[in-house]
């Protein structure tokens, strides 16, 4: 069961990054001074909004899979089931990966790219995990039926992009139309409050 | 079955209006001067692929449910089953409702833009159906569950805008960047090319 574990570490460990890109994301969306920017931001978080629904589900699910003594005490239709739902989330994956990347083109600071970058790397990684986990899983089907496990990182050249580096001379941001700085949040003493203004302003 | 015979005519239309979408988005994508703008509408177009993908197995499956005399020929984990993959495509609905949002702030001349809101009108009149077909359905649980119907369209203001109106008069759209249009395609003699350069230029 320890494919079960690691699927279960993966989708335990993505719900925190949502809620942590959540937090860099929304002064964008409270502070954007046009529809388009506000529209544009508020589509993607609440298609991880959506993500994190299922996954609330999925974890919990995979946490009781994971206790038992071996697959075979999964029926076909649940081993199936099963796999569908983490087909899904392998999408997910894919995605998040894709609104990190965007969101790279948006932040100058050297803090939040380092954060954007690194939630990137490990999603990508725990992406290719998942399908390689899946290629396992789907083995053992006893009707020898497969999923598709197709990649979404062939055929298209976009995916083999330095983002970071692309972004980092990249001269519009989706987002340079956000003209003023959101107002100041409390913060913490001797901690700076984190605004549109202190993440773009650097 | 009326309700899932809707349901099939919903989904088997939206199909066609993927299609319809990609055949606009594509030359964007092809003629995108930057890393930025092409990931942009890969990301879309990626994901209105991996809809369509689900969209593949779900319409002919309403298809053949709605043949049967009854529900009451599904089991209840049949019916489960199919109202939560329904509930994955309102979400479906709706995500793409902000796609064609989305694609309004790109493109300035009228019949682009007359094909995107109408698409986008309907594809909203859709996902209500939906809601409202789902909330019927669930009702003939046996065990009383439902489904959580939560609409998207409540407590977001952006939900409220009129994106036609306020793409008309929006400075930049997200590929104002595209500095070159495509190559002319071979039209159909006395019909305009559809090309990113006869879309932006008028």
């Amino acid at each position: 069961m320890q494919e079960i574990t690691q699927l279960h570490a993966i989708f335990d460990r993505t719900r925190g990054y949502i809620n942590r890109f959540m937090g860099i994301i929304q002064p964008i969306i409270d502070a954007a001074q046009d529809e388009h920017t506000r529209l544009y931001y508020h589509h993607i978080l609440e298609e991880e909004e959506q993500r994190m629904g299922r996954l609330q589900e999925l974890v919990p699910y995979l946490e009781n899979v994971s206790g038992k003594e071996s697959l075979a005490q999964l029926s076909d239709r649940e081993l199936s089931q099963l796999l569908s739902d983490v087909n899904l989330e392998r999408f997910g994956l894919h995605n998040f990966r894709e609104h990190l990347e965007l969101s790279l083109y948006e932040f100058q600071d050297d803090e939040t790219r380092t954060t954007l970058d690194g939630m990137r790397e490990k999603t990508h990684a725990d992406y290719l995990q998942v399908k390689e986990i899946m290629a396992s899983l789907s083995g053992r089907f006893s009707d020898g039926s497969h999923p598709d496990l197709t990649d979404h990182d062939e055929g298209h050249d976009i995916h083999q992009v330095d983002h970071l580096k692309a972004s980092a001379t990249a001269a519009h941001g989706v987002a340079s139309v956000i003209k003023h700085a959101a107002p100041a949040k409390t913060a913490a003493p001797g901690k700076k409050g984190l605004t549109v203004g202190s993440l773009k302003g650097h």
